[in-house]
């Protein structure tokens, strides 16, 4: 999925966070305490994504005896989904959680610190970001906006979503509808399908009434949940679009510099006790939602042919170095993203993928 | 491997902690300042292993603004590697990294907290252990010992080992002298095999001097630095004896209740990021390792034969079924692992495995 969006009013801004605008001696700022507020793209409490920024919350809360308090949005809660960037921007609130994919409007390079087709897993973005040298692009492109960046979890290789029409070549996918935005959307077009947006609540209405064919939503869990199986009949894998999508806290620089040193270690280290937490959770979800629909009649759980994925991967590697050549960011940022992506492909085969074959036999 | 073993002098023990021994109200508690001493099974500073827990002290140094500092011992600077648990048992020290399998003779059931042939990845390790009730039965596996457990890193899939000879049956096996503890040893056995257990800096030179035949140790990375490619010509694949190894730390109990609560809750929250932190680190040095191996010649990496592979399958299954039917601990944690390790597999073949596969082509 590209994440749960919801298109609202906007709501006034309250002017907040004045008591985090304090500047204060290291002394007397053991003692001061901090408002946050931290906007997200979902619905208050969605599952996994909604509930992620809730858990960070908790953990700085707890960390910090009650210094730092944030307190959580939903989408059009304060602002709307898609507005998240421009608030934390701008300082009218201090964080936020959403996805670096909705930001390529403003900054072309921010997809490949969220989500690429026939890209990388949740641990090798994890490992790409914190140790390949990926978290210091994204705050290179992240700091022309005020913004520092922190990876916010991931849902792991997500489904290939849900279809009303068998896919057997390359030839089904023309003219075919489908809810699938971001990059596997550029994809799908330029193979002669029709990728459509939709946010998250409309995703099912239109499935059931046939306005689209088909939709991806992210896996077991949180398709369950929308009641997905019961608007289509073929749940297809796997997730060529989405393998390992990335979400992100972003914080206002100045927020986050006007905070005493060990408080900002508490943020960063709630975010990265967060960003394993959600795939833990995943995980777990995952698995027994997918229990519950293995044992639905009716449903059948198919693998794309490999005739289309390799269409999609042709397709997929010529789009992104297109816009490699369109942009410097871009080029810099896919370079080094493919670079990591080929030596762990390397490793992984030897390691991870070799034992997943051997033990799923 | 099973983790870096010296054998060593124990080290005479002076009083410490004194100072992190006294109650006090939550507001003194506030201003009090804690030094605790933190002791491990590997060397100071052993490259991913030894720097983990390093790296959890700077964490929890920076969050707690100096109020609770970590001081980190490499094994026998205070204590010999395996007498980690006791001394954090017993309160003469707080803290401890380690592995949980080192632990079997007191319980049982601590293997499955660590690495189990034909067991977990480290993703399915984290999910099972944070959301899948893993680490409730861990500490009821170890609240008889006064010890608090947290997941404390993981090396990912290892590697088969490094053997002088070529394995294209299960015949090959018999008589293998082979450098493999723990419960792969156990299999190996069972198989004709003699496992061998040697601390790992006697590795090198047992193999040199044709002692042992063979030796897994952990990853492209530690092994690198060990010259194992100096001492055997074949790198198997896959590690199907420590599919996802896990290390601990270990609090002791008192110790951990007589801190503030949000110095607890730093600690929960340090150990969890460096137990992300571990694996990212070692995928990214692994790549750059793996890179050095496959150039360099004489060296062929290869995988296991099928035969070779099922076999082992076979007895590891027979070997966990015995231990849980010998006791009721291991049989109750073992169903837990068994369920969740089948559920996980069901799911992960549609995404993660899927995805592997389909990349890795």
């Amino acid at each position: 999925m590209k994440w749960f969006l919801t298109i609202g009013l906007v709501t006034v801004l309250t002017a907040c966070g004045a008591d985090s605008k304090q500047t204060a001696s290291t002394q007397a700022a053991a003692q001061q305490t901090y408002k946050w507020k931290l906007v997200t793209s979902w619905p208050k409490n969605f599952p996994g994504l909604g509930t992620a920024p809730e858990h960070f919350a908790e953990r700085v809360n707890a960390m910090s005896g009650g210094r730092l308090t944030i307190q959580v949005f939903g989408a059009n809660q304060l602002v709307p989904a898609l507005q998240v960037f421009d608030a934390v921007s701008s300082g009218t609130v201090e964080m936020g959680h959403s996805g670096a994919y909705y930001w390529k409007g403003k900054a072309p390079a921010a997809q490949f610190f969220s989500a690429v087709p026939f890209g990388m897993t949740a641990q090798e973005m994890s490992s790409w970001l914190h140790y390949g040298g990926g978290m210091e692009l994204w705050e290179e492109v992240y700091a022309p906006f005020n913004l520092v960046p922190l990876a916010g979890g991931s849902t792991g290789v997500q489904m290939g979503g849900w279809f009303n029409k068998e896919i057997n070549s390359v030839d089904d996918l023309k003219g075919l509808k489908m809810r699938l935005p971001g990059l596997g959307g550029e994809v799908l077009s330029r193979m002669g399908g029709v990728p459509v947006s939709l946010p998250g609540g409309e995703i099912f209405t239109s499935l059931q009434t046939g306005a689209i064919d088909a939709t991806e939503w992210v896996g077991p869990y949180n398709d369950l949940a929308f009641g997905l199986h019961e608007a289509a009949q073929f749940y297809y894998y796997p997730g060529w679009h989405e393998p390992g999508s990335v979400l992100e806290f972003i914080v206002n620089q100045e927020a986050l510099a006007e905070l005493p040193s060990d408080l900002q270690a508490i943020v960063r280290n709630a975010a990265r006790a967060v960003n394993q937490d959600m795939i833990d959770e995943y995980t777990f979800r995952n698995i027994e939602a997918l229990k519950t629909i293995q044992a639905m009649e009716g449903i059948q759980i198919k693998r794309f042919p490999d005739e289309v994925l390799s269409a999609l991967r042709i397709e997929t590697e010529q789009l992104l170095k297109e816009q490699a050549a369109a942009d410097p960011m871009v080029s810099k940022v896919y370079a080094s993203f493919s670079e990591f992506k080929e030596g762990v492909t390397a490793y992984h085969n030897l390691t991870e993928r070799a034992y997943l074959d051997l033990r799923g036999e």
